[in-house]
């Protein structure tokens, strides 16, 4: 997860509708926008943008573990969920918004400490006006599959002036 | 989320294999097992399990937020996780254990540091011999749905002595 | 599947949007409209219809088999297609329109010749203004869970006059 | 859907369990062995297989029509569950079996009498000793996406001689 040092925080509602999706993202990624306390608190980082793809990596911890010594469900879970949910708001002209209707996540392979750090890399599926999809896998450093996901999200179109 | 002061970490696995999933869980709400490190990250506490039915609790807050001030999705989706897993993890005998195959969450309503404490309840939909299906759903402190969900684990058997 | 004797075809766009979706299915329930071609096909038939819930029923028959002599799983995603759809349909006013943007569905048990009909009941979880989700259980008739499902569908307002 | 003249019915426990999953599938393209009841009643047609690849082909038409005039979602429901499910069936030794636990399909645009035939394309994302997912898209000549797909099936071993 090397790049640019990150502050943590929210953006103001009208910094995030005064200019499109890619963006907002990509002055994410170098650090001229904070980055969300989510991110901060899970240990995950918005890497790389481009129009309809994203990719998050993160870094399966200890502080992820379940009773059993796993990384819980929900590591893979959130990282996926920013993922995808990412890949579609590159396509948000400025003044739209989108919120995720849901996510359907497959664990494949469990995670623990000794994993290193994963990728979860989402693309966009279909952008139609007022819905959009998106699928994506999670991967570790050796290209193995970990867990692959799709989500449904509504667009809000931009308000009229 | 009042409840007996709680200590975080991992269970041995001779402990998690020894006894059957009720009782285990009952430990762990009662203090005599520590919580997962997981439930310490998210700020979610396992409070209630009987036979096919468990439920989380958890505390909306900034930590959770992402970019537009709106709790992240992986706050609903991990919740559900604990708590689907976790009504599975009731059916468990001494020795059996599971894995999620898979997870869908849909989104109903949004969240914030206002929601309040919110509460995740599982139910087993079908338990197999290897494998079962849960569902539950996400509530405010007014009832009002915020998210559902329906899982996919597989179960395996107890290991022959 | 006792009832009216029922046509089979389509219904006017006209007759689709001049009443609520409760009436409408109600009048297809008596045999006042066609049933649609697809229940012909499938030998599937909607059989109850309240505000919020719909039940179809349907006779696993050796036209729906698959190469290993069960019935194929279209059968089941067909029936809990239509029963999660309808139970959201009977919520919509005159000129409200709908449409199915996914529907998840567990197969619990295999249906043969063998099963005798079986009950698909659809609820619906959350109608918001423009979206809203349902959820589905398949039994036989001694209540055995064949498989139950999960839907979100978009919401179309009744155009302006 | 041109290809060799195809009779329809089941086939023998025995043909199943005694040869791979790739070469049974190639056998009922090649008409040497009947397709499916249900791909008769439905005018779907397995038309490709290799290893981890499936294909059918399908003529939405009147029959698969529900009330308004639209192809019903189980027509697209059954050809993907269809198409990632024999995705798999590729991927099976003599002697080993698999079940569809779950399969969750989006639907992004409508089909009518007009489409034309579709095509199901089935794609192995992860085959393990017991379980296995794919995915898939749902397509028309024009290439234009209508449905994608995902799906875990759970593998039975071969039984020990």
């Amino acid at each position: 997860m090397s790049g640019p040092d990150l502050s943590y925080g929210v953006v103001s509602r009208d910094e995030l509708l005064s200019q499109d999706g890619l963006t907002l993202l990509n002055r994410m990624i170098r650090g001229e926008l904070p980055a969300p306390p989510i991110a901060e608190l899970l240990g995950i980082r918005l890497t790389e943008a481009e129009h309809g793809r994203c990719v998050f990596t993160g870094l399966p911890s200890f502080k992820h573990y379940n009773p059993s010594s796993q990384v819980h469900g929900g590591f893979a879970l959130s990282i996926m969920d920013s993922a995808l949910g990412c890949a579609i708001h590159t396509t948000l002209a400025a003044g739209e918004t989108y919120t995720t209707l849901e996510i359907k996540v497959n664990m494949v392979r469990g995670m623990s400490e000794n994993t290193g750090e994963v990728r979860a890399e989402g693309h966009v599926l279909h952008r139609g006006r007022t819905t959009a999809t998106a699928d994506g896998k999670l991967t570790d450093a050796d290209g193995r599959l970990l867990a692959h996901a799709v989500t449904t999200c509504m667009i809000f179109p931009a308000a009229k002036a």
